[in-house]
């Protein structure tokens, strides 16, 4: 299977700490070395770093563990592959353009009898399920709103309205984001956490490595993390239920 | 205006020397400090590394220049802004599917009237005249090819064929790829050299640094580069002439 991770603030937050942690289950920690990837997205625009080698000893990924990118939405994974093969046409996050806007998903799961899912004329380039069910969502999107609905969270209301189909063809968790809006949908396993004043110390869970949000924010920040497995192993999360969608904005659940 | 640098390759080869000369240029040697971008093939796969800041400041662009990622088809762009402000919607190269592939743009230049170019279901994101041209390119060659062409060859052909109507709209230097072909486009300023055995010793122009491509290199590798200026200093490159497109697929001119 595969690891995913999301972040949604309200303030241009750096992703190092949770990436970190992630990346250690990309070969070492975890058996998820088939090609990673993250995209940072900056106002309307997105950046999308990928690799098809292990996190756990990607340099790019080791600058991006370092590096603070500012972003108020990201959406991050780390691969297992099991439909189609380890390749950068294969390794998520996704993105598209859907009207104007840059869409990026990430997939945990596995999906079977999806290659029926029309998908129009977002055609899937690589081999797997979850491009194609990517491909297949923008498309039931573009079907249902043939222009940009007035409030883009209708769209992502339609979106998670056609989750619990994919969850029936296997397992289906999810992360899609338009930059603004981020959705998470809970087929086996997904939790968040959200950070607000007063922030306090937090403990990675794969290594050994602390962070005093409180020397990092401002007391108005809001920052959801939202991943996997909860990545630090002193605070309470939030686990998601099988069939539950959350929609986030500016770090707040929606 | 902005810079341009290209590559095309018969087997995976990274691009850290010619990248190093143009992230110099990218606000020390030269005033193109509004952002850059690098796109890497890998078979059908992309990766788009993208940055607002200055290349010759980010840490993402020194890993670029110092970690050797293999590609066989590279599309990068170094920005001075004229059109649209600096952000990552608008900073080069663009990325968007067709046909099942992706592609990959970046454009040198300023372009007067492009608001009225028809770009169909290509909605541009961000506010440049460079992306509503790769939208309207890519929406004319929709409209010419409903279906992808048995020869993708010909699809470039026709791009090439629109692009002598964008430069009356002003300058327009163009790279275009879909990962296999690479098309050059030359308005005022293109340049380039394919590199073949026997391979020699290469100067950077922009900083003090030298490669023996004979060690870097078998004998079959074919490797051309294309820039707006020449990024080195001993070797002969090809100047294209205004109007010229000249089309290359795994290191060999087409």
């Amino acid at each position: 299977m595969c690891e995913l991770l999301g972040m949604s603030a309200n303030v241009p937050t750096d992703i190092c700490f949770s990436f970190k942690g992630l990346r250690e289950r990309g070969g070492k920690t975890g058996p998820h070395k088939d090609g990673w990837g993250v995209a940072f997205y900056q106002g309307k625009g997105v950046s999308t770093f990928k690799d098809a080698n292990p996190s756990y000893q990607s340099e790019i990924a080791r600058l991006i563990s370092d590096y603070p990118i500012k972003s108020t939405a990201v959406v991050a994974h780390i691969r297992q592959a099991n439909s189609g093969g380890v390749g950068l046409e294969n390794t998520h996050p996704f993105t598209r353009t859907l009207w104007g806007r840059y869409w990026t998903y990430a997939h945990n799961g596995q999906l079977q009898g999806f290659e029926t899912l029309p998908v129009g004329q977002h055609y899937v380039v690589g081999q797997t399920d979850s491009e194609h069910a990517f491909c297949y969502l923008l498309n039931a999107l573009e079907q249902q709103f043939p222009v940009a609905p007035l409030d883009m969270k209708l769209a992502f209301d339609h979106l998670a309205s056609l989750c619990p189909a994919l969850q029936q063809l296997g397992v289906f968790n999810l992360l899609i984001s338009d930059g603004d809006y981020l959705l998470a949908y809970c087929s086996t396993k997904l939790h968040w956490i959200t950070r607000r004043a007063p922030f306090g110390v937090a403990l990675l869970s794969d290594m050994d490595v602390d962070i005093d949000f409180a020397k990092e924010t401002t007391e108005k920040d809001v920052v959801t993390i939202i991943a996997t497995l909860p990545l630090t192993c002193n605070e309470q999360w939030q686990e998601m239920r099988s069939g539950q969608a959350q929609l986030f904005r500016a770090g707040e659940p929606q």
